[in-house]
């Protein structure tokens, strides 16, 4: 843990320049907006240790694949998060010196995130070499109203000195990616513009062809007064600028505002991109920062009201919830069906790539409660819309007759990891595609999705099913070999339960889907069946079979669900005896070590009972809870939520609380040593189930809410907002009670803890505590 | 299958040119004297598919490694087999146009491997598209005698014209490994030179600094005159040339005869390298082609007079096991400890290591029997010397207290292959390492090696294996999770019946070899146990209490040990079964479906069964080969030779037999689709396994050489050369019986069948058939 920042309730600050956290904060203190991204880089020049990142949605590389020896199946490529030109920096030389943090003294440094408002502050006093000394103030923010604009305010004030400053800023398209497998640059410029007062390089990605254009317009400020300057125009094949030089005075505020337009071929025609970068950036100017900042506050107000979490009386626990949901929404808004939802977002490389399980299994709760449907309707038509190429990913490895597997990871359907213990064997993560149909209509009662696009995905993931397993004449039942299971500290096992669980499930599900559409819209069934060629009978009747004569491996002894086969064969050594310097395992231990050790990365069986609560009886989930718990070592972000839900449902209250600390204030307390990689992003959303789900005990039965809330004894109160089936309601648990306000839609039945209440429309009702 | 080369004693012999089987027979016809080799590229250019091999005994590169996700404890770099610069090539132009066999009409094309003298050549008839036609002939070798030295003689008739002919002989630096990690060029040139009637190259590797200098010289004659020409110099950076015109009249031969030295910074100092070079080019044109090639015939001959296997009967057996005998000895001489025997020696890149088990378990048997008990004992020191690496290696993993885990390939002693599963996990190459030693001291007789080299390994291997098992609550039994076995088809498996196995026998003989190095020389064994700082008591005890308690898969049903747990969930087919169009299977199903298949790439139980044979009775064996090779696809050149001895065993003849011509014509007739990658050197000392061990039934038991023969029905007879504790014993196998002669050594009593013999000194025995 990496306890450097300030506990506060709307903002995260970073006080004194420590630059050995400087990538940790360049993650934390990241801004999105939904269509665009970016580390938290100083804008002026900065030689010392930076993740340089600029991200566009939807932008990214098909990078050679790297691997050790070859496999059959394995992808073509390994997509990559792109770093895009830099349009966010200023240089500033003072009296003819650089202003480099690296290479001054610096004082007064303060880093402010302030979630509310969506904007990222700096401020800091420099002592250069020359011994100027600067005080600079810098501000700026990706516009949530006018998505393609970015606007900076940056300023120096000269503390003890009459003379010259420099500003320069620029738009830079000669970056790279870190991750980049053979040291290659993944851009071509095409075009690299610079005039008076402004200037933009539209980019081509060497593969793909994706255009961007990055313009800028910029004004200089002498104490609120703007100021009339003639620039040295730059203007290289990878680089362009403006320099502006000016006699400043002491103890005088210099200004500028530069304002950035980011556009995609996405979202705009090659021909006409740069001419549009052009006019958006001017818009921006014109419409000027202070009312571009305003419009984008106030649109932000509106994001919270919606989405927020409070949490009285813990201050640590506010920041956190915060941190999370803002990260959710600076990421994903829900608005183009073609984005999703990476591992880090707009925060770091890592993980190249758009869409993991992650979406389906934490996302879309998050979204399902705090958007309306639509947002969610639209993660799952991106699944939809690639189930063609979750065929033929299937076919790759040897099925047929239509099964589906989706990737591990992709950016347009097509599988882009290779490692084959995740790429062939982690499948599980078909199971979460399903099971995100099912959760979607049990939250908003759309049953028609199932027609529309659902029951192609749900038969294709069953045919995959029922082809991976095999029987075993040896156990006279159905066996699943060689897979990874969520845990992946443990490769390539057989009968891995949650996997083998989820594999039933949904060809169960499909029955009850198929039973459906057949029912209600008997035309549109055949129609399926005819288009899939769908032998009915002999399908279902093969995954009858599966589904009654499937291998579950349970401890005799104890009852406990086994992760796999032979996983009492381990030493069984419990998480808390581990020496803490060699925590996490995974940056310390060889691959076999951990292979071989007890030691769960991820909820696995608990993943399962989790999912599937409602069938088994608290005895069960606490006697799962109880065994699995102590050899969990939560290194994997996806982790601690799910086990801070079920300590909640069975009661732990201190295991639920410090399970929830450690989900929400992974990144920033920085738990896994890692954060300088980019923020955890999908498992934020898991942040919100551990309050909404675990505190709140929120659960959907039979069509209708369910809480069996609790509070934290840390906590005064806390409350949330939920979407369901047109409701929109505020559930506040406090000391006293628990309270919910119809805040939109008809009267709704819910129930709290084991009662029933009705809650009219626009009123509230208030249950206190028995 | 490609069976396109020509059944003969002797040769190898190709009819016809076949551009789409030229990179296999570059492989196959792939020359080599322990100090260097390359692989069979034609001396003119040709701009068709081939695959450049020049390679130098010792000289090797780290290159960068590529993975996919990085693991801790993967080695820093992927060692390769370097491809150096090409000292062979000879371009030649005719009126003008280059001769170039992909862009000319070819005829009467042959191109063989002369065995006996160690000799590849090659004739044909080309007709260029300028309409001019000329007889070839090629003819070089590697010498034997002066293993820095080559030689080749490339003779033009031209067969419709007079014109004019250019020879240009040269050397080329710049070369490139076609498996380099990222497309990067290995060699920095460092001198360049280019004279009247000579030139030479000197590189350095880029990494390590080996050095190697190649220089050449030549000769020109008409019809056996030579001609006195003024060449043109090239002296390029990489590149240098001699070019010589001539005016050449019809039906006449042009011949040049080109010299190469080719020394190693290994056996030369770098600052005089070059000049040797020049002085060892100079002595073998002074001594001239014919003497060169005389003495090197000669000295091959000699190899075969101890080495050969003579098969009456059956051509393409007799071919086969030459062949594998002829890269043997092409590949490795024993001189020099600080070489071993690459998977692929001098025929390709693949593997890019030069040692592997394959040398304990395969090549061992082999220079035990054929050479002087000083060859195999290089082996051994070998990895002596290695053992700090290897402790080392083990360290990075995590091992404590001496454990000595050896690499899985390697160069120096330093682990250079990662991928997770074999480098972490296949440690079952440790008990090869220990059984060399068994073997050697078994077959020689040299316990005092044990003393000197052997004890220390023995120990470092024990240590290994007592911390790599682990203690199973469930089973109270030992158990090993997470091992690959040497069947590959299975990853992280638990309790390798194999690995279980040859790991309690280590421990064991580790006890034993201490045991009797305390008896015969204690004050050695004291200062032994010090220097290891060795716990004797509580160490043993820990061992013993292993060895006593290991688990060991067993079917309960059939008593068939089990490869690993859970083998028998597999969905159990038979390789019959396998559509001939889908093999070899790893080359066209993915990893995950072969890891799930009951599909075993090489013999794992029965390599086990194999080494420990006298603790198995023949029902046990034959009860387990059953159920094996059915299911074993023999997809690693190690397998076919070792099921061939256990079906000789068992008594099943054909099998036998069958297995046999797999293993020996394994590369001949390319049943593995791969031969165009290299030979598989290692394996062929397998082949000669097969038929000493296993037609010959050959073993050593209580320090007796016993021989159970068979003699396969196709073949009239077969006679081998056998040397044991100073005797060479000349064996033959005929439908008569079985006739040996001492040719060495003092009277020695040896066993056929069950019955003793006494052989006198330089006399024979016959033993006729019951």
């Amino acid at each position: 843990m990496n306890e450097y920042l300030k506990h506060d309730e709307w903002c995260i600050i970073e006080e004194g320049f420590n630059p050995e956290n400087h990538r940790a904060s360049e993650s934390i203190f990241s801004l999105g907006n939904g269509n665009m991204g970016q580390r938290a880089m100083f804008e002026e020049h900065y030689s010392g240790e930076t993740l340089q990142g600029t991200y566009v949605a939807g932008v990214y590389y098909p990078d050679k694949t790297r691997v050790g020896w070859w496999k059959n199946g394995y992808p073509e490529y390994f997509a990559k998060v792109l770093n895009a030109p830099n349009w966010i920096g200023i240089d500033v030389k003072i009296n003819g010196e650089m202003l480099d943090l690296a290479k001054c003294e610096v004082s007064d440094f303060v880093r402010t995130l302030n979630m509310k408002e969506g904007v990222l502050e700096r401020s800091f006093v420099a002592t250069l070499s020359n011994g100027n000394k600067v005080k600079v103030e810098a501000k700026r923010f990706l516009s949530i109203v006018t998505s393609e604009v970015g606007a900076i305010r940056y300023s120096v004030t000269p503390l003890n000195f009459d003379g010259k400053i420099a500003f320069t800023p620029y738009v830079d398209a000669d970056v790279s990616n870190e991750d980049s497998n053979y040291d290659e640059q993944f851009w071509n410029v095409l075009q690299a513009k610079s005039m008076k007062g402004e200037a933009y390089i539209t980019a081509a990605t060497k593969k793909l062809d994706f255009h961007v254009s990055m313009s800028m317009k910029y004004d200089v400020y002498k104490d609120g007064q703007k100021l009339e300057l003639s620039p040295v125009i730059t203007e290289n094949a990878k680089y362009v600028a403006n320099t502006v030089e000016f006699e400043a005075e002491q103890d005088v505020e210099y200004s500028i505002y530069k304002y950035a337009a980011v556009l995609s071929s996405l979202n705009h025609s090659k021909t006409d991109i740069s001419s549009d970068a052009v006019s958006v950036v001017e818009a921006a100017q014109a419409k000027g920062y202070g009312a571009l900042l305003e419009e984008h506050v106030t649109a932000w107000a509106d994001k919270w009201d919606h989405s927020d979490i409070m949490i009285e009386g813990d201050v640590a626990a506010q920041q956190a919830i915060r941190f999370n949901i803002f990260q959710m929404n600076q990421t994903y808004t829900g608005e183009d069906e073609r984005l999703n939802i990476g591992p880090k977002g707009f925060t770091g490389e890592k993980y190249g790539g758009s869409t993991y399980w992650d979406t389906e299994a934490y996302c879309v709760p998050f979204y399902l409660s705090t958007s309306k449907p639509e947002v969610t309707r639209n993660l799952l038509i991106y699944r939809h819309k690639q189930l063609q190429k979750a065929i033929e990913n299937a076919a790759k490895l040897g099925f047929t007759n239509g099964a589906a597997l989706y990737p591990m990871v992709t950016m347009n359907g097509e599988e882009c990891h290779n490692e084959w213990e995740i790429t062939f064997e982690e499948i599980h993560r078909n199971g979460a595609i399903a099971f995100a149909i099912y959760n979607y209509i049990r939250h908003t009662g759309d049953k028609k999705y199932l027609e529309e696009y659902g029951l192609d995905v749900l038969i294709g993931i069953s045919r995959f099913w029922s082809q991976r397993v095999s029987y075993s004449q040896a156990k006279k039942k159905y066996v699943m070999l060689g897979v990874t299971g969520p845990n992946e500290y443990e490769n390539n096992i057989n009968n891995n339960w949650y996997t083998n669980t989820i594999a039933t499930w949904c060809m169960k599900y499909a029955q009850e889907a198929m039973a459906h559409v057949k029912e209600t819209n008997p035309a549109r069934f055949d129609e399926i069946m005819k288009n899939l060629n769908f032998d009915f009978d002999a399908e279902t009747a093969k995954w009858t079979d599966i589904i009654e004569n499937m291998y579950y491996p349970v401890d005799e002894e104890t009852g406990v669900y086994m992760q796999q086969d032979g996983f009492m064969d381990k030493e069984q050594i419990l998480a808390s005896e581990l020496d803490p310097a060699i925590r996490p395992i995974n940056q310390h231990w060889s691959w076999d070590r951990i292979l071989r050790s007890c030691f769960i990365k991820q909820a696995d069986v608990l993943q399962g009972i989790y999912l599937f609560e409602d069938q088994y009886d608290l005895e069960t989930i606490r006697k799962n809870y109880d065994f699995y718990e102590p050899r969990t070592v939560h290194e994997s972000s996806l982790s601690p939520c799910i086990h801070s839900i079920l300590a909640a449902t069975i009661g732990d209250e201190e295991r639920a609380y410090n399970l929830y600390l450690r989900t929400s204030r992974l990144d920033l307390d920085d738990y896994n040593k890692e954060v300088h990689e980019g923020l955890h992003i999908t498992s934020m959303a898991g942040t919100w189930m551990s309050i909404v789900e675990g505190f709140g005990g929120m659960r959907v039965v039979d069509g209708k809410l369910v809480f069996k809330p609790m509070l934290p004894k840390e906590w005064k109160s806390y409350s949330f907002k939920v979407r369901f089936r047109g409701n929109l309601l505020n559930v506040r648990v406090s000391e006293d009670g628990v309270g919910v306000i119809n805040e939109e839609g008809e009267t709704i039945n819910i129930f709290i803890k084991d009662d029933e209440y009705k809650v009219e429309k626009e009123s509230s009702l208030v249950v206190e505590h028995a």
